[in-house]
Parts: C-alpha cells; sequence; structure tokens
C-alpha cells in the first residue's frame, strides 16, 4: 500500500517540546519561532525527516505554520482543517489561527509587542515570505533573525533520516525533449537576461529539466534537489550520490557537474563574488539561498522559474504518454466499480474501498506492464455525510460502511513512469433520494461545461470557472474549491501556474493539463464530486466562425454513474456529450478489460441514456 | 434634434494651429505639449469650450490625445477610431498612436530624448496621470512642466464661451434620500478617516449628492460644478451662480455655500495652509486641485470618491423610476420599430431612422408627461455592413439606405427625470440569411444567460461576463468588447465602477444598474447587438438551495425581433425566457399604445415562439 489510515498525531508531546523549543528563546535571542509545514525544498508533499509541524504540534494536515511566542503557541491553518486541528493538538498548549484572513505576518502586525525578534529558519521560508514578515514588524522596531540552525531539529531525538531513494531516468521518448535541450533553452534565457546563471531549486522543476525522477517524499515523484545551470549551457546537479546509482551516474555524467546539497551556498558564492547576475524564483527559493548570492555581493534577479510554463505546457510525448496512463488507470477504476456495485450494500468501508482500488491499479499495471509507481495523493474515500468533507482523508478512526441509499465518493490517482492521473467518481450504493441525483446533475452540467467548452486565446483560469458553476448557482447553490488544478506529467498532482478558479490570471495554453472537478457538499448529509482530467489543444476549425479556438480534449476514461443522472436536467447538448463520452469510455477500456462480468459491467455503464 | 449627423471636423487649420501651438514653446520653456479630448472636469462629455483636440487636429472621436513636439503631432487613438483618425487629420501634420498598447507616457519613455520638457494644463490631467508621464521621463532627466495656463485658448479666437446652463432641482421623490442625508454620510465618512474635508471633482458626483441636474455638456445631465464636504458637514459648492435660478438659490442656500468656481483654490488653502487633512480621488482630481493642497501644507489623502458606490447601488425610488422610465422609453421604440416594419426595404436611411425614433420618444414624453431631456448618447444606426462598425456613428457622409435583406443595428437612449435608458435592438429589413440569424440566436443567447443568471455574492463583472460569450465560443466567434456598462440615474450613460467585463474586478452589488449587450460582428457584412439594461437584486429564495443568491432584473421592455430567432438552436429554458419575456413586454407596453396598428404589431411582435 502506498497510504495508510492510522491517525499519527501525536498531541501528547506537544506541551513538552514547545516548552523545550521555548528554552532556546534566550540563548538565541528571539522571542518567537515559526514552524511551518514546509520542508527546505518548499514542496506539498515533505519527507519524514522534515515533519517538523506534527512533531511539534501533533498537527497533521498538509497546510500549516505555527507561531510559538514565549506565551503563546498558535497553529495556522485554512478552513478544510479547523475542526481536525482541534481533534489532533492539545489544546491546553495550542490556539488555533486563521491561516487565509489572518496568517502570522497579520497576527505579527497586529499582536506582536514592540521590539519582538522573530527567529525564523531561513531554509523554511522564501524570500518573499521574509518580505512580509519584516514588513509587519517594521512598525514595531521588530527583527526578523535568520537562524544558522533550527533549534528544534537538536529536540527531536528519533528524528527520521533525511531520505536517500534511488532516481530514475525518464527515456526520452516519455520526456518528448532531451534533458540536453531543455537545458541549451534555460541556458538561453539566462544569456537573454543578461545574467551569469538560474538558480532553480523547486525539485519538480529538477526533475521536469533532468528527465529524472526519485522517491524522497510520498506521492511525487520528484527527487530533493537542486541546480545551478549557467548562461553556456554547463549546468550543476546538487543531489546526494548516494541516491546516483551506476547507470544514473552515467547519464548524469555527461550531462551535469553531480556536487552534494550541502556545495550550493559555496558554488553560489564563487558566482557572486565575481559580481553576478543569478536568475532566482523568490516566491520558492529559501531565503538562506538568495542571502547566499547577496551576502557575497551577487545581485539576485527575480524571475519566473523558467521551467514553470514549459514544464505545464505538455509536449505530443508527454500528452501521448498521459493519455495512455489515464487508460490503463480507467481499467482500474472499471475493475474496481464493478467490483463495487457487486458488494451487498452495508458490507464495505471506506478503507476496504480505498484498498481494494489500489490493488486493482497494481493489478492492471502488472497486465500492462505499467506498474503503479505510487498513488498520486492520498484517497479521498467518503460515504454519506463524509463525503461532504471536501478533504476527507479518512483514518481508521473514522472509517464507516457504504450504506444503502448514499452516495459514495471517490477521489484518487495513480503515478505511472508515462503520466499522474486523478480521477473523482461519485457512485449511488442502493437507491439514492431523488435530490441527490438531482444535485449530482447539476455538478455533471457544470462538469459538461468545462469539457465542452471552446474558448479564444488569451483566455485565463478565471474566465472558465464561471462556466462551471452557472447551473449550481441557479439552484442557489456553489462549492467552495476551485474548478480545476494543473496536473504534472509523472510528477506533481497539484501543478502551476495552470488553474479553473476564480483567482488565477493565469493564461490556458496549449498542452496544458487540468483537472476538471465540479462539485457540491450538503454538511452532514452528502457529497458530490464528479472529475475527469482534461488537456488544452487548438479546437478543431468550426464551420461559420472566424477565428482559432482553443478546446479541452478528455484525458480521463471512466464511467459517470447513470442512475444518479437526471435526464430531464440536460440540455439536448449535455446528453449528447455523456452519451458520447460513455461510447468513448467503452471502446477505449474494453480492450483491457478481461473479466467478463466486468465487461457485462462497463457495457450497461456505458449505455446511452436517454429521454 | 438632441444630436447632429454633419462631420464637423475641420483639418484644413491643423497645419497653422500647431505651428502657432510650436510657437509658443520657447517662452513656455517646453519641448512638447499634451492635448487630451478630456475637460477641466475628466467628463466623457465636454463643452464645446473645452473640444481643444477636435479644434487642433480636426479628430472628433470620442477619446484621444495629442502630443505635440518640436519635430512631431501624434495622435493616440484606440482601435475603434484608427480609421476614423486618418480621415480626420491632415496626415502631413499628424502620425497616428496606439492609446492601448503605447500611450503617450509609454511613448515617451521610449522615444523622448535626454532633458525632454513635457507641458501639461494641469487643470486637463489627474494626478495619476501626472505620475505616469514623470515615471516616463525620469530616466531620461527630463521633467513635466505644469502650465499657469493653456497655450491653445489664446490661438483659439473663437472659442466657444464656458456653458451657463440652469440647474434643477430632483425631488425627493425620486432621489430616493435627500440631499442633506447625504451630505451627513459623506461627512461621516470625512470624519471616520480623520480628514477635515473631502474635495469631489466629479460632475456626476456633485450631481448624485446635492440632488441637482444641469444641461452643461450633452448627453450627461450634470452640471459642471465641484464641492468640498467638511467633517462637520458643512459644504461649499463651486458653481457658476449665472446657472442658478431664483428655486434653485433658495434650494441650494439651506444646503451648502454657494461659491465660484475660480475660489476652489483660495478654499483649499486655507484649509490645507491649517494643515489639513483633504480627502481626493486622484484619478479623477486634476493636478491643480491637488497641488493647490500640497503646496499650502496640506495632505492629500487618497480615497475613492465617496460617492461612487453610493451611486451606482440605486435605492427603491431610483430603480422605481427607472423601471417607469423604461416602459415610457419601450412605448417609444414600439412605435418606433412597428413604423419601420411599415416601410418599403430601401426607402429609409440610417439618418432617417434615427430622427423617427428621437421624435417618436418626444411624442410618448409629451403624452406621458415626462418629457425627453436629451439623448443618453449619440444614436448608433447601423445597416448591413456599417453595422459591423461596433462605434459607428452615422454621418452625412456614411449615411446608406436599409436594404432588403440586411440587417439593422439601433443603438440609442434617452434622459428623462427619472431615469436614464440604453437600449439596442437588431432587426430585420426584409428576409435575412440564415447564417446571420444563427449569430443573431447565439448572441441572443448570451443576452438570456446573462438576463437569466443567479450568483453568489461576492461575484464581480469578470465572472459574469463568460457567460454571455460561451454559445459564440462554441461557434468560433467572439465579439471585442465588454458585455456590461454601469447606467446612472438620470445620469452618466456609462457609469463606473460597475461592468461586466474581463477586465472588472468591482463585486456586483443589490441596485446596480448594467447594460446587458452582447454582440457580434462580421466586418464589411453585418453586425449584431442585443442590450437591455437589468438591475441586481436579491434572488427569490430557490427551493432546495443552501445559500442566498444574487439575480438581475430586467428593467428594458420592447421585443427582440422573433424573425432572426433559429428556435432550434434555444434550449428549453432559453425559450421559456423569451417568450415569457415578450409576454411581460405586451402586457407593459399596450398600455401607452394608442394606435390601433402598432397595438396589431406589438401582438404580433410579442407572440410566443414555438418548436
Amino acid at each position: 500500500m502506498f497510504q495508510s489510515f492510522e491517525n499519527k498525531s501525536t498531541p501528547q508531546f506537544g506541551k513538552a517540546r514547545v516548552d523545550a523549543l521555548r528554552a532556546t528563546f534566550d540563548a538565541l535571542e528571539i522571542d518567537g519561532f515559526l514552524v511551518p509545514r514546509a520542508d527546505e525544498y518548499q514542496g506539498e508533499y515533505v519527507p519524514l525527516s522534515a515533519e517538523r509541524l506534527a512533531w511539534l504540534t501533533g498537527f497533521t494536515g498538509s497546510a500549516g505554520i505555527v507561531l510559538v511566542t514565549r506565551s503563546q503557541a498558535i497553529v495556522f491553518v485554512d478552513g478544510r482543517y479547523t475542526t481536525q486541528l482541534t481533534m489532533q493538538v492539545d489544546q491546553s498548549v495550542f490556539t488555533g489561527g486563521d491561516l487565509v484572513n489572518a496568517p502570522p505576518a497579520k497576527w505579527l502586525a497586529d499582536n506582536a509587542p514592540n521590539g519582538f525578534r522573530l527567529g525564523i529558519d531561513p531554509w523554511l521560508h522564501t524570500g518573499a515570505e521574509l518580505k512580509r514578515f519584516e514588513k509587519a514588524l517594521s512598525d514595531k522596531a521588530g527583527s526578523v533573525v535568520l537562524l544558522a540552525a533550527n533549534p528544534l531539529d537538536p529536540l527531536w531525538e528519533d528524528r527520521p533520516a533525511e531520505p536517500l531513494e534511488p532516481i530514475s531516468i525518464q527515456p526520452d521518448h516519455v520526456t518528448g525533449i532531451s534533458a540536453q535541450a531543455k537545458i541549451a533553452t534555460i541556458a538561453e534565457i539566462v544569456s537573454s537576461k543578461k545574467a551569469n546563471a538560474v538558480l532553480m531549486t523547486d525539485p519538480s522543476s529538477i526533475a521536469w529539466t533532468f528527465n529524472i525522477r526519485g522517491n524522497d517524499v510520498p506521492h511525487t515523484p520528484h527527487p530533493l534537489a537542486r541546480a545551478i545551470i549557467y548562461a553556456d549551457g554547463k549546468a550543476d546537479l546538487f543531489l546526494d550520490e548516494r541516491k546516483v546509482g551506476a547507470e544514473a551516474q552515467a547519464y548524469l555524467a555527461a550531462l551535469v557537474t553531480l556536487l552534494p546539497p550541502s556545495e550550493i551556498e559555496a558554488r553560489l558564492h564563487a558566482i557572486s563574488s565575481a559580481a553576478g547576475r543569478i536568475l532566482t524564483d523568490v516566491d520558492v527559493t529559501p531565503v538562506a539561498l538568495t542571502l547566499s548570492i547577496t551576502q557575497a555581493g551577487g545581485e539576485v534577479i527575480e524571475a519566473v522559474d523558467p521551467v514553470k510554463l514549459p514544464r505545464a505546457c505538455k509536449n505530443e510525448a508527454e500528452l501521448s504518454g498521459s493519455a495512455a496512463a489515464h487508460i490503463q488507470d480507467g481499467a482500474a477504476m472499471v475493475e474496481y466499480l464493478a467490483w463495487l456495485d457487486a458488494q451487498t450494500p452495508g458490507s464495505i468501508t471506506e478503507i476496504q474501498a480505498v484498498k481494494v482500488l489500489e490493488a486493482a491499479r497494481v493489478r492492471v499495471g502488472q497486465a500492462t506492464q505499467n506498474p503503479l509507481k505510487d498513488v498520486s495523493f492520498d484517497s479521498i474515500s467518503g460515504a454519506g455525510e463524509n463525503a461532504a468533507i471536501m478533504h476527507y482523508r479518512v483514518t481508521t478512526d473514522s472509517d464507516r460502511a457504504l450504506n444503502d441509499g448514499e452516495m459514495f465518493l471517490i477521489d484518487s490517482g495513480a503515478q505511472y513512469v508515462n503520466g499522474t492521473t486523478d480521477i473523482t467518481r461519485t457512485v449511488a450504493i442502493g437507491t439514492v433520494p431523488e435530490e441527490q441525483k438531482r444535485f449530482f446533475t447539476l455538478v455533471l452540467k457544470g462538469m459538461i461545461a468545462i469539457s465542452a467548452a471552446r474558448f479564444p486565446k488569451g483566455t485565463r483560469g478565471c474566465d472558465l470557472d464561471p462556466l462551471a458553476r452557472i447551473a449550481l448557482w441557479k439552484a442557489g447553490a456553489d462549492y467552495g474549491h476551485g474548478t480545476g488544478h494543473g496536473v504534472g506529467s509523472y510528477l506533481s498532482v497539484h501543478e502551476g501556474p495552470q488553474r479553473i478558479s476564480r483567482v488565477s490570471q493565469q493564461e490556458i495554453l496549449p498542452g496544458m493539463i487540468l483537472s476538471n472537478e465540479p462539485g457540491y457538499y450538503r454538511p452532514g448529509a452528502f457529497g458530490i464530486r464528479i472529475e475527469n482530467l482534461i488537456f488544452v489543444r487548438e479546437a478543431d476549425a468550426i464551420e461559420g466562425g472566424d477565428q482559432p479556438m482553443l478546446s479541452f480534449e478528455t484525458l480521463t476514461w471512466c464511467p459517470i454513474d447513470r442512475r444518479l443522472v437526471v435526464v430531464s436536467l440536460l440540455t439536448e447538448e449535455e446528453l449528447e456529450w455523456l452519451n458520447a463520452y460513455h461510447a468513448t469510455v467503452r471502446e477505449k477500456i474494453m480492450p483491457l478489460i478481461t473479466d467478463a462480468d466486468v465487461q457485462k459491467w462497463l457495457i450497461a455503464a456505458t449505455d446511452a441514456l436517454t429521454r
């Protein structure tokens, strides 16, 4: 299993650990210390060795930051984690803060006493964050103290070792572009900006650029590594050589100078002391590294990570790899849904459901000789009212049966060498009330609206988002999350900059892979989400039109539960879309299905709906 | 007539006038001078006495700015005016510039020689503009010279006198809130910001606050005036007393201190020299006035015009006034369209069509004892390919017949004491090709999408805009303008901050009046626009919904040409909307129609469509 269902929270140690942390303040000459969920690589998933927030507080959510002062310890989380926080931390030690509306910088501006000295670990915060903290304290003659070492680490006795998982090489037929060519393009960008080098600190950018993958953190197959690429096309890769086997050794030797991670400061120092100009994305680069540049006399040129857009706009090889991965993943989903349908309502629990799905992915991976490398995130598996919790993660504490008359929501994804998947289906367990079917159909209308959209060049994520909502809005409802996020190529399942969201000004460009996942959540009652991955392409010429348009092509092929569709609520166009979708699901998935019962199930599940 | 159709351009004087302007440069110690279309009040419509741009260049468009240097004279206009510009100016003197992508500030940054001294008239530019010019010249050791007087004015021999049209008082039953109450609210805002006063320079804000109207500029019934409102509730109104009759004199005496416009600098000086803090909207306030404050030691506190949002969010009295005005206006439109339908194709021209419509508005205004005060803008009246010119203004040069087999687009509006209207209808002259009907129906789908939308609190103009476009996008088409603009209450037909547009981050709030006007334009062939005014209100509770929604209510009642609707392209919901709309048109407008033929026409024009 690539996921576990234990509640690993250890709130009982909170008091002692916070006390021990505070005991370091005098020697460090600080009045408070920040512990973010982020690691030294600013990733969404962090290695066990960087789970400092969970170790200190007991809170195991995927986003949060704790501010420990001499008298207070405030854990800032967003709305999806407020309930979990109260269950996971010792409330005599910790209070909750609002990560969205009153994050630490705002809290400090409002509450810090005059002269407050805030300690931070400069490896765990970006330059952009540091600026916010400094601004917050500037009115109070306060200061930010960049600590030479993280004061938690010596206190953490059984701290896990840093990961040293072996890297693998992605073949050119999967990546579409060789690492040599990518490096050359980046070097050109560096030249064109009259810089000496670019500092790259996002591990997914490293993985994409050098066509390597790793296994240092759960669910995102990038190795923890950094790089410097020079204007002349040379490259330094800072990656522990214990992660590099013989084959990888030979591959990298032709491409880069391989250096220990600890060498990066010395290298930056060398460039900088010759008045070097270094491109850096200050939104993702740790303060420790930008300071290495400026303190040695170098110039930091703020620039977006040069790999961000090229990585987002997949080439033909990446897209066809993803298409193949999705068909394989669809076969696993179909096996799984057929099995689920055959179970007596009430006989299966949420955790069992996740296990069976993961096993189906493993089995199909073996059959297709394209093994499941990991899940792309911890599955969300919720029945009845649990499905209404948007980021629900089932544990042995919350596990419950999938009961008759309920909807069951399963949001999961996989990592294969040729692509990353992410799919949500909401299915009927027995006979579901009509009102829930009505909302299912409204969500489906939104999902079809995005799938079937055409739009001109220049359209941004925020322009598409309302199309997915209008059917719900008209019914007096909405959902509290974005409509879609970017997805990587055997990389992060949450990849920027592309999003379908009211706040996304990013233009939607050909090749981008996005999720399309409207939902509806009735707290305490039921939850619905329907999610396909889609990618952007030039639309076929439209007869009578006067300008080229972009459109989406679907990657995900898996039946949408026909029993939950109220056909009378669909327009002709929507019904046609759904029937065509199901016809394609049958055509693409059937060849991978060997079991006769599953074949029969697939035929029924993809039958055309009529009025 | 409130509009004329002459081409009043006088390009033949351009050379002599530019030469005369350049002859002043040495004495003024400048190397260039800017002449914007804007007047001293930054309005969309300007009095004849401020038509400096047209006088100097011959260009009569509603937006533009000319930069005259010692060697060049560049008229910066936006895309809709590039053709008109080449026809209206002497091209041996003037060249064209791009007002949108390379406006004067950018041009100066790219092209001004070192040490360039740019002269401006500080009454014709805002503080925000001045900053942009200064920034553009800062790298070149250049400077902006604020001239004590506009060098054009002494050269303009037959310059018209400044307007002195009488003001009128809007009764409280029309405005809903007394001027006393409005002033008190503004004074509270001033107090709450710890300021001494607010400087208000937008004539529409003055008109709204003091419940007065004027006739100084075409089509927008505000008097050219400014005001200062103090924290203690006192107010100075700077308005030429020759505009104030006996009744208005008495009304204003109880409300304000009436002062000559020229006194405003002295007043600002008095407040400022006592270290006064003055709220000002630097986006609309002339530099001359912000400088009066700062040079006398006062502090400018940048703030949005305090009247902007209250004016945009109409109260019940304003909304019911507007509803009544729209029914009256709808009756005029119906009389007009019935007449148009009775004419032989080819027998009427665009100008004749405008004249008959204006006459219908006058006639209905007399019958209802609510006279037409003005048109709210110059009508756009275009047949065939002329309708494809988005901001077409018919002149005697361009006038053409409405021919058989064409669509005719008429966009017009009226000013009544109780409301401002703006309506576009596109109608068939004879039998129109099916392809044009298809596009008409796609535009109609967009217009219905906005009309029928429900949306949660917090929705912005940019969130609604795509709903009006998606039907066209799917057909490979789009339109190059926003979907809707704000409209005032017997004030400007283009009122901010509300808009339905991809760039509008303004939240849509109850009471706002907006236009809803998607279109489609096939250059050289045909043009379509369908426009109703709508206002925002709390939606009726929606059964099964879980949150309150906002919705639009329609103000405009006038048939949409049924002959141009391809019913098979409409969804059931769209067809129901259209039939319900037409039923209401008949119900609301019929009581105002006395002519039996027009009654018969209205019945036919509002008959339900079936599949």
